[in-house]
């Protein structure tokens, strides 16, 4: 709940050989959707051109009907967009295509080049423009700028690049999928029938009936053509580093990370918390923030025997287009997103599971509800760390003093929030929880896998 | 789950006495749009004249910014509208206002008054004219024929009405609630600052910042006004029967109905039926349906103490102009609305929780849909008894063939289902989960409490 | 032009046994769409059952594609409304249909009934009830509270309704054409094939490929059915008084009007005003104000000699939801719909026709315009008498304050104006022009050819 | 009429140094909408940043109420879009905006660059990746490419474009008008108070209350800053030669080109035609194409004192998302653009002026339409001489094959047009009515004023 306004993530879905791969594209990303709300467009090959539909706001404000017949062919990419940075927004969306006298390419991502700025500009230096603010741009301008052949100048490009990125690209008869060294952001390999799919997260090859095959590896390039799937590297390191945010935030419950279901790791978070409390905390009941802390939440209740309750609902019907309430209309008690049970909570003391805390405003203000409503005790869990450290690689906190942790120890923010007691997930339990592969836990503690480039002015 | 394409209930809210009554029936309406998607509608008054504005779909399809500011007045009513009956639908839409000499009445009403035909067959009989099918506009007529000061108009066609409603009526100056003498439809007051509340469910009550005062009580008018609240009763005989459907899946999960938390009910339901299983059945996890049927594998797993599980993800982007994928795409198994959560139910066996089985297509999917993603057993546990009869308050059901319970035993029908075991709650059960007052059970048990008319011919 | 703003015209389509009726009735009313912008609708019925379609603003607006498609059936009518009286606008939308055990109905109406109020407190006090502000409602009311056919139940409605109106009503399987006694609105009759059209202007029948068969007279009642058109009689005392504003201002100029072609009427009056100023008055060019006194300059130019010119264009992209230039921008020059082409105008002595003065404002602007783009002299004639009393059949100018002919006369009007001179058709002169049958001329001399009711003291 | 699905021109508009900016450059494109109805858009500097806001449609689809306000800053340009070649539409709607670290540039541009396929080919060699298909993205990149002040790379750039074009180039702190060294398309410089204003045509200085100071030269650049307005040349060799189309067709009648007004051209050429006829034809009446060939119907009707009358009628509520009648319903009749006004010319001998011939498809429907009337006779005059040769300067009509005049001489057209006679204005009389400078005659001499490139190819 807490990261929903500074998060910078997207999704991005491709299909290879399928007849109608715009609708399943369409579908598959559907099944992103909660990955970025304020674009989405398809581009689509077939043999000879690339089509390509997009638009502003949802998949369904996007693409009316009859759109998806207007892209024929059976290879086709898609993205759906967080963020809405830059002026002229719609040059931004994606699919962005270049397009060539010989060949057209279409590229779609998800990530951040933390090397962009050095890049731009050079490319502008060597006379290169640029229309929009993204960083697909520069990832096409590198690409075409090199000779050869194309597999040989995406491997040339992609060594330039530092970040965290995975992005697709579409020729008229091919499909590439790129995923950045440090395995930063995820990029899955599926299978349905004949046809290859690839996806952001695993959740989209369920949606469309499309089975796992393997993750894309850091630092690999994965071309698929009537040969088939090939696979090369383009970076001689190369490291497991996925984003804890994936699995913290970021992604759909139903999804599988690096071999594991993002349900049953927060759930494990949850445990973890409620481990080291056991003994400690009298309490009546577990109640989570919705969506992306009920996982965690149902961890704890679990654990510690404590009933787990509906303490919070959300209401489903805020779309983009919603009449808001004025500040004064807010100020005497109305609100649209999220309302507390009251008879459910009134009297009790609540173990509230959230995700995470960025600048602490959220936090304060549903603890502010649970006390309207009644509430007696509210005892705040954070299913992560403290956010210590700016992020770089895809979530929009650039700056550290917008991180309330970086300049309030965990009593003093218990106390601005209003809670009774505060925990955080300790790190090393956060690494317990995980397993597996290693991540990238620079927000929590500072290790940034990559350089950070001009990106550390910013910061003074 | 299984219920929602059956339901026909509708959202009423009533602000008396507020500068912003426009917008606060919004944000109310705003929180009771789970009772209504097809059509909303608000009028206000302003002491001399009624406004209003309405259209069709979503409160944010329905308004436009800048329509609020064309609804000045400090008393409203507003309306959420579930079901498409009828042909000419924007006839059809709420709030219904008749304008006349003498003064403008609007109405918004929620429920079926059984003797609907029969009134309005009496009605055309003596030269009134219907402009649509709705049950509010039988309501206008029945009011307006009559003579004499308004109150004693309404408190006459009351009495001659039968059937399950809840409507508020709104003229230049006053406000008035009504609630069928059974109490079949929920009704309640509220108190926001010196302004009077009213709301199909208290949900809405916290979502403006209002307090909840009472419910109306079956039979009653209530009449608010420059003096304040007053109350009557149209009817001698009155019962507390309130619909069981409106615990088991109407209302959201934060309302408070006739005293209990819908929540809590639902939670009860669940441990009621883990009780019975108790020590008869293994089983690995419980999983529920998303949303209606959570509360109830909460429920179930607190008592059975297996662990409760988020096999289900409902995807939360399915809007109404949705892409709908073909039927072929279908077949090849893409799906929008549900999907299971695959490496967390692989060779497990389930408790699956739903709320009701309507015509057994619903249940029969989700089923398919657990095993194809690995499920080792799925036992159905169902947090209603078995619907044999039907509804004629608000539930389009009309005919006894499309129940599957009324035509199929609960052996046959599990294995129609495909569920490896298949329980229903008991009504005795039902009756101790919901406790307090007297409910209507009649799709259970064929026990209708108001007489039936010309519907039972449609059963033959 | 002068009139734009005042005028509360309609236009009626409807077609009996096509197969296409529905769409046939949508690009009739597209012919009529000059008629009518606020709204526009059309039912269909199949012989069993009466569906409706209807939406706010121009044709293109109300109707999306598909929405032909939902209106099966061979029979139709349909409606483009203009004028937005009343405050829940839908409501007033047409075609309304009246819904009833024994059979519907669907009406669209053009015109005014001088005694509505009268007949709707009659209607209010035996218990109808109206939701709109319409005329239709009241014709819907004074036909369903009558006994025995149909046919009967029309014609005892009708006798009792006075003013000025075209009506069609749609029932389940036929169709009936009512004109008012006065031939006050036009209504024609026209043949498709073995299909009958009926259309408030034959400008209808061309755009569908139907040819025109006669006028409905005055006071006659056209019944449709399987057995082909009958027809009857309501009223004793019937005349042709077709408004003169029809030819003046509100019909399309390729429409015949009581066997008269408007463009050459109106192309008569200009005529006339030449022979009026031959040898009086020296000019260099004729200039007509778009698009209504064309026809009229036409008829000028060709009498006096003198050269025709476009002095004035009209910007054809003023929309409904266009931006409007703020008053700031406007007092600095911003124009939108009306610009003067000043290298013409430029230093020339003009005649400018216009079909008609009302307040005297767009007049005003007119010139001005043309005195800023350089005009040395603009003779200002019109090509109707000066309005001196107001309307009650279907002009929106319900009290004599507003015209401005009717406190000015025609020299200070001159001044007033900005015009180096300004003269109106004569009375004997516009009966000249228009020939044939008789006409209403009340908004020139005050006959009114109806009693004017309780309008009488709206003029006090 | 002719040319309405052939052709490709856009307008464009400027203002520099108003408060209104925006606002302003709404109005001026709105007087510019006949140029362009696909597309639409405006960019707005503020000193330091380039804002833009573009959509497809006309300008009522492109903006909502409340853009403008997001498009702060004093000076602006903006475009109207003709024509939809290219697959992914969005790309090429103008204002095209480069945006890069040394400062952003926005371009409008209307005609077309002849050495298009040949400077794309050098720039993509060297790098250059190309999003649409646009020519604004080749002028942006020819500039870009270049070093030193952007006076002398705009310079530079321009020098080596060959073609049909009018631009306008906005900095964050000035603005740039270019025109083509032959004049082809035209653009002239206004002043509204202090500030100034460019536009394709003069009639948006009228709208917006500017007015008209001079033309921009043939190879003229025109630098606007805070110094006021600077001037220089970009061409040794620079020539008059404005496109004959846009007298025949394109621009507006209250426009003047090159010190000319169209309306008056326009006129003459119909008064030339009258001349040819005199003595050899007797007819009834003269009757112009609506809208594009009224002017030379009033030429030809003053000169041959033959009556000019209202023949055909256009309707004006044929909008982009209409409805279209079914061919088979097209076959019974139907039609929507035009009609004939039967009684008018039923039984007449007409003189019919349109503007151009291009296929011959248009033509021949609209005599048909007439004869289907009743006309006795039809002449069709021709306000142009005869298509011989393909554009490549704006037109879209690239091969000769389309052109029915440079494959069948007058006689066989007449008889494939059914009409009685028909005449084309000869190019002496043209240049007689154009008078003045010089103009480009290629389409109907084949003496083009540029090289032809590539082009020529696409002609074998």
């Amino acid at each position: 709940m807490s990261m929903d306004e500074i998060r910078e993530e997207c999704g991005v879905f491709g299909i290879y050989s399928h007849p109608e791969a715009a609708s399943l594209s369409y579908f598959g990303l559907h099944a992103l959707q909660h990955r970025g709300q304020e674009g989405a467009g398809i581009a689509v090959a077939d043999g000879c051109t690339i089509r390509c539909h997009k638009g502003r706001g949802l998949l369904t404000d996007a693409f009316q009907p009859g759109d998806l017949k207007n892209l024929p062919g059976c290879n086709a990419i898609g993205h759906v967009r967080y963020g809405t940075n830059g002026g002229d927004e719609i040059e931004n969306v994606q699919p962005m295509v270049a397009r060539a006298a010989i060949g057209s390419i279409a590229v779609v991502h998800n990530g951040q080049i933390v090397n962009a700025p050095e890049l731009r500009e050079k490319l502008e230096n060597h006379g290169s423009i640029f229309r929009g603010t993204s960083d697909s741009e520069i990832i096409l301008h590198m690409i075409q700028r090199r000779k050869g052949p194309l597999l040989d100048k995406i491997r040339e490009a992609c060594s330039l690049l530092d970040g965290a990125f995975s992005f697709l690209l579409l020729t008229e008869k091919n499909l590439y999928a790129i995923r950045d060294k440090n395995g930063l952001r995820p990029l899955s390999l599926g299978k349905l029938g004949e046809s290859w799919c690839l996806s952001s997260e695993t959740c989209a090859f369920e949606a469309v009936g499309a089975s796992f095959i393997r993750d894309i590896e850091p630092g690999e390039i994965v071309k698929i053509s009537h040969k088939g799937v090939e696979s090369c590297y383009y970076a001689e390191i190369r490291r497991h580093r996925l984003c804890a945010m994936e699995y913290v935030y970021f992604s759909r419950p139903d999804s599988d990370l690096e071999g594991q279901n993002v349900h049953s790791v927060r759930k494990k978070t949850g445990m973890l918390l409620a481990e080291k409390d056991s003994g400690r905390l009298d309490a009546d009941m577990v109640v989570g923030v919705p969506d992306s802390s009920l996982s965690a939440a149902m961890g704890y209740s679990e654990k510690s025997g404590l009933p787990y309750e509906m303490g919070l609902i959300k209401n489903r019907y805020v779309g983009r287009t919603f009449i808001e309430p004025t500040q004064k209309l807010r100020d005497t008690g109305v609100k649209m997103k999220l309302s507390a049970n009251s008879t459910v909570v009134k009297g009790k003391r609540l173990i509230l599971l959230d995700d995470s805390i960025v600048r602490g405003t959220t936090s304060r203000h549903i603890i502010r509800l649970l006390r309207d409503a009644g509430a007696k005790e509210v005892h705040l869990r954070i299913a992560s760390p403290a956010f210590r450290y700016p992020c770089f690689y895809g979530v929009d906190m650039s700056t550290r003093q917008e991180l309330i942790s970086s300049s309030m120890d965990t009593e003093a923010l218990c106390s601005f929030l209003g809670a009774d007691s505060l925990r955080f997930l300790e790190v090393d339990d956060l690494k317990k929880a995980y397993g597996g592969h290693g991540f990238c836990f620079a927000c929590f503690d500072g290790n940034y896998v990559t350089q950070i480039y001009s990106y550390l002015e910013k910061l003074k």
